[in-house]
C-alpha cells in the first residue's frame, strides 16, 4: 500500500487521507495544486519523506495544469505553483527538497515530460531509501544494545504512512521484526493530532508487532522504568550540528533516554539533513491553530476563550542524540 | 467556593463534580461511603489535599451510616468502611492520612460526635495550610529567580479544586498574582483526563491570570525556549529521600527544568510527605484503564483492540527537585 502515488491515467496525485485513519482507509485523488496544498496543510498527507514526494508531485501537477489551462507563460506558472507547494508547511525540509528535485529538470516547455518523470521516480527512490536506512538502523540497534530482542519507544508516526511505503523509525522496527527481534513497541499517542494512537498503532497492528499506546507525558516514565531498550524516532529536519527537529514531544524522550543511558536513535533519509541550517535555534517552528489543542472530536476541552500555544515540532539538541541513521551512513553527533 | 465540604443538615459530603468542568459547575451530595468511594475512583473529587479531607469525611460518613443502620457493631462498621475509603485510590498518601486523622478520635460509640468534628476541622485546616505554603512558595520563587514578575509552567491541577479552596501549586500562583508578580502561566493539558485544560485553565481564568494551554509534549519546549522562569507543581506523595510522585507528565518538566537551569518547585502540604516510604521506586503507582487513553469524548482514538499502558503518576527523582515547599518549611533535597 502506497501512501502517496501518481495516477498516470488521470494525471493526479493519489493519497491515503491520514486524517480519516484508523476508522477509514480512504484514498483521495488530488488533480491540481490547490487540492494538494490543502491536503498538506490539513495533514491528510504528512511525514517528512512523504512530503518530499508530495513536493515533487506538486510540481508535476503544476506542469499538468499549465497544459490543461493553455497557460500563456507555462514555465512561469510552474515556478509560481511550485513556490505555493513549498510554502504549504514551513518546517519540513523534505517538502522543499522534493520541489527542487523536480524543478531541477525544468528547462522550457520541452522539459515538461521529464519534470513529471523525475517527480514520479522519487516514489520508487523513497521506498528504496527507507528500506536501506531501516536495515542499517536495525543493525545499529542490535550493535548498540547487544540484545537479541528489543522493546522500543517511539513518538508520532514515522512509518509507511509517513513515507511512501516502508517507513523510517517504524521501518527500523519492521526490519527488526523481520528478524524476530522486536519484543514490544511503546507508541506515544502524540497530541494534539494523535498520529501515534491513530496511525502508528494502525501500522504496528498490520505488521503484527506487539504494542501499547501511552500518553505523551508517560513516555519518559516508560524509559525511566526500564520498559524499553531504545528510543527510535524520525525527523523533519536535521541541522548541520546534529540538532534534530521532530514532532513536539520528541525532546522529552531524548532527555529521559540520556538519563537512563539508553540509545536515542533518529532514522531519517539524507534528504532530511539540512546542512544550510547551522542549529535547531535557527529553524522556523510551525505554530498551528490553538483549537487543535483546546477541542477534540468537536468537543471543547477547555473553557471558552482559552488560548493555547501549539508548536508542531521541538528541537532535540545534538548532544542527546546517540546516532542519526540515513540510507548512506550512521552519524554520531557531534561530528 | 469549596471543592469539598460537609453539609451538617443532611450529614452528607458535598463536592464539585470535577469530571463535569469546565462545561458545568455541579455540586453533588454524597450521603454514604459507597457514593464517596465512587466519586474518588472516577476522579469527581481529586487532588492530594482534597483527598485528605475526603478521607476524613469518609470516616464521618461511616459514623453517620452506623447510626442510620442501627449497626450491631458500629465501631467495627466504621473501621471496615474506613479501609474501603483508604483503598479507593492507592497512590495518594493524603487519602490514608485523612482517614487516620479521623480514626484517631475513634474510641467507642461515645466518641462518634468527636470523630465527625475532627473530620470537619480538616476543612478549615486545609485552607489555612494551603494559604501558608502558597505564601512561602511565592517568597521562595521571587528569591530563587530574583525577578519582579514570573512566567510559570505547571502540570495537571494543583489549584483550589484539588484542595478545599486555596490550592498548592496554583496557590503559589495566586499568592504571586496578589503581588502583581505573574506574567503568564503555561498549563500542560495533562492527558489523559485533561485536568490542565479543563480545570487549571478554568481556575486561572477565574483568578484573572494570563495563561496558555500546551500539549504535554510541548511543556519541555516551553522551558527550553526560555518562555518560563520556573516550574511549579503539586505532589501526591513526597518520599523520605525527596523523590516526588505527581501526575504522569511531571518528570519530563523536571528533566527540562534541570537542563535549562530554572527552578523546579513542588508545593505540597506536610501531609503529603511520607517518611515511611524511602524512595519513589517503593511507591505503588496506580495504573488506570486503557480506554482513558484510547478514546476521548466517546470517540475511539486508536484502532479497535489497541492496548494502552496508563500510569496515573510518575516519579521525579530528588536530584531534579530544587525545593519542596510546605506550610512549615522549605526542603531542598537531598536533605
Amino acid at each position: 500500500m502506497r501512501t502517496i502515488d501518481w495516477d498516470t491515467d488521470a494525471s493526479a496525485v493519489v493519497i491515503v487521507d491520514q486524517t480519516r485513519l484508523p476508522g477509514c482507509l480512504e484514498f483521495v485523488s488530488l488533480s491540481d495544486v490547490d487540492a494538494l496544498v490543502d491536503a498538506i496543510r490539513r495533514l491528510a498527507v504528512r511525514g517528512a519523506p512523504a512530503l518530499g514526494v508530495a513536493g515533487a508531485l506538486g510540481v508535476a501537477l503544476a506542469v499538468v495544469e499549465a497544459g490543461r489551462h493553455r497557460s500563456a507563460d507555462p514555465v512561469g506558472h510552474v515556478r509560481l505553483r511550485a513556490e505555493q507547494v513549498r510554502a504549504s508547511r514551513p518546517t519540513a525540509v523534505n517538502l522543499g527538497w522534493g520541489v527542487d528535485r523536480a524543478l531541477a529538470r525544468l528547462d522550457g516547455v520541452d522539459s515538461f515530460p521529464e519534470v513529471i518523470r523525475a517527480a514520479i521516480a522519487l516514489i520508487d527512490e523513497d521506498i528504496a531509501v527507507n528500506r536501506a536506512l531501516s536495515i542499517r538502523g536495525a543493525d545499529l540497534l542490535i550493535e548498540l544494545t547487544g540484545l537479541p530482542s528489543l522493546a522500543i519507544q517511539t513518538h508520532c508516526n514515522a512509518g509507511g504512512l509517513a513515507c511512501v511505503e516502508w517507513g523510517t523509525a517504524l521501518g527500523v522496527v519492521r526490519a527488526l521484526h523481520e528478524r524476530g527481534a522486536v519484543r514490544e513497541v511503546f507508541a506515544d499517542e502524540t497530541r494534539p493530532l494523535l498520529q501515534g494512537s491513530r496511525i502508528t498503532a494502525f501500522e504496528l497492528s498490520r505488521m503484527g508487532v506487539r504494542h501499547r499506546v501511552v500518553v505523551d507525558g508517560a513516555g519518559p516514565t516508560v524509559i525511566a522504568r526500564g520498559m524499553v531498550d531504545a528510543v527510535v524516532v524520525g525527523a523533519d529536519r536535521v541541522c548541520a550540528n546534529g540538532d534534530v527537529v521532530n514532532k513536539v514531544g520528541t525532546y522529552p524522550l531524548a532527555l529521559a533516554a540520556a538519563r537512563a543511558g539508553i540509545p536515542f536513535v533518529v532514522a531519517a533519509p539524507e534528504s532530511t539533513i539540512d546542512d544550510a541550517t547551522a542549529r535547531g535555534d535557527d529553524v522556523h517552528i510551525e505554530v498551528r491553530a490553538a483549537d487543535e489543542v483546546t477541542s477534540m472530536n468537536g468537543v471543547a476541552n477547555a473553557p471558552a476563550g482559552t488560548d493555547a500555544w501549539n508548536p508542531a515540532f521541538d528541537v532535540t539538541p545534538a548532544d542527546l542524540v546517540t546516532a542519526i541513521v540515513t540510507e548512506l551512513r550512521v552519524v554520531r553527533p557531534p561530528s
